[in-house]
C-alpha cells in the first residue's frame, strides 16, 4: 500500500509509445468477457485492468459492443478464412473435410479465448446476432461438405448430414472447454487426433497393437 | 389492462390443489435460467412468470440458490446413475464405454434444459462449484471407461484416453445446443448415430454403398 506512490503504471513506463495497441487491449477485454460474461464486464473495468483512463480507451474504441465485434470478427474472420480455402481446393469432397476440420481446430486453438466468447454468445444485441448469422452460415456450408463427401463416397452416407455436421463440429467446439495451450498436447497433435476420432472413430484400427497398462 | 381484474389466474382455478409442485416449479425456473442467466433471473420474475406471490415460491424453496442446486441435482443425479449402472454391468470394457455414452445421451435428451443449465456452470458459488466438482468426478470415471477399454483392446489405444473421453463427451454435450426434441430425430436414431460416430468414425463401413444424391 505505502509503496505504491512511486510505483510506475507499466504503459507509462514504456516510453515513446502511446501505451496499448488495440489488439493488446482486445486481448486484455476479450479475457474479461470470458471471466465474468459480457454484460456484467463494464468499460471502467477493463480500463482499470489495463490501468488506463477510460478516455483513453474511448480513444480505440466508441463502445463496448464495439469491442465485442471486434473480438468476434476475430474469431469468425479465422474459421471463415479457412472454410474459403477449404471450398477453394482442388481437392476431393473426403479432403476437402479434413482440411476443413483441420483447419477449424487451428484457428480454435490459436485463437482460443476469441472462439470462446464467440461460442458463449446468445443473440441478446445486434453485434450477437449479427456473429450468430455468420456462425449459421458457417454451419451451413460445413452440411453441404460433408453431404459432399457422402455422395462421393468418401464418408459413410447412413447418417444424416446435417447430424453428422454437428457432432463432428460438437467435438471440435469442445476443445475449448479443455484444451489449454500450456498442456502436453502439441497442436499437430490435437489436429490429427481430432481427424482420426472424427474418420476412424475409436473402434481398433485394423493391425495395431493394444495400449500397454501404462 | 381493463379486463385483468376478472382474469383468474391459473392457479387459483385449480380447485383442491396448492397450486404447482415443486417439479414443475423447477422447470419454470429453469427455462428462465437458461433464456436469460441464473444471475439475471429474479425470484420475482419466477414468481410472476408462474403467476404465483413471491410468498407462495417460498412455500417450496428456501432460495433462488436451492433451485439451482435441486436444478443441478436433476442433470448429475441423472449422469452419476449411468455411471454407477454402467460399472456395475457384467460386460466387457467396450461395451460398458458403449453403455455409459447410450445412457449419457439418453440423460441430456430426457433431462435437456437441466443438462444445458449443468453446462454452462462457470463456479461462482458454493452451489456452482459443488456441480463442477460433481462433474469434474464423473469425467475422471469416464476416463477410466475408456481406458480399460483401451487396454482390453477394444478401441484404439493410440489416442490418450483423456483426450478421446473429453473429445467423445464433447460431441455428446453439444446436442443440448441443437436438439429440439420435436426435431424429427427420434432419441433411438439419435443414440446410434452418436454411438456409430463415437466408435467408427465417419470413415465408409466396409461392404456399405454410397449415400444417394437425396
Amino acid at each position: 500500500m505505502d509503496a505504491s506512490v512511486v510505483e510506475v503504471p507499466a504503459v507509462v513506463a514504456r516510453r515513446g509509445r502511446p501505451g496499448y495497441d488495440q489488439r493488446q487491449i482486445l486481448a486484455v477485454a476479450v479475457d474479461l468477457f470470458n471471466e465474468q460474461g459480457y454484460d456484467a464486464t463494464s468499460v471502467a473495468a477493463i480500463a482499470e485492468k489495463l490501468r488506463l483512463a477510460k478516455s483513453a480507451l474511448y480513444h480505440h474504441f466508441n463502445s463496448k459492443e464495439e469491442i465485442l465485434r471486434l473480438a468476434l470478427d476475430e474469431a469468425l474472420i479465422g474459421l471463415e478464412s479457412t472454410l474459403r480455402d477449404s471450398l477453394a481446393a482442388d481437392v476431393s469432397g473426403g479432403e476437402r473435410l479434413t482440411l476443413v476440420l483441420r483447419g477449424a481446430v487451428t484457428v480454435l486453438v490459436e485463437r482460443l479465448p476469441y472462439v470462446t466468447l464467440l461460442l458463449r454468445v446468445r443473440g441478446n444485441s445486434d453485434v450477437e446476432r449479427a456473429a450468430l448469422e455468420r456462425r449459421r452460415a458457417f454451419d451451413h456450408e460445413l452440411i453441404g461438405i460433408v453431404r459432399a463427401a457422402q455422395v462421393e463416397g468418401s464418408i459413410r452416407g447412413d447418417i444424416d448430414a446435417g447430424v453428422a455436421s454437428r457432432l463432428l463440429f460438437g467435438m471440435v467446439n469442445s476443445i475449448v472447454e479443455w484444451y489449454r495451450p500450456t498442456g502436453k498436447q502439441g497442436l499437430n497433435d490435437l489436429v490429427e487426433q481430432v481427424i482420426t476420432v472424427a474418420l476412424q472413430g475409436l473402434r481398433v484400427a485394423p493391425g495395431s497393437p493394444p495400449a500397454s497398462r501404462e
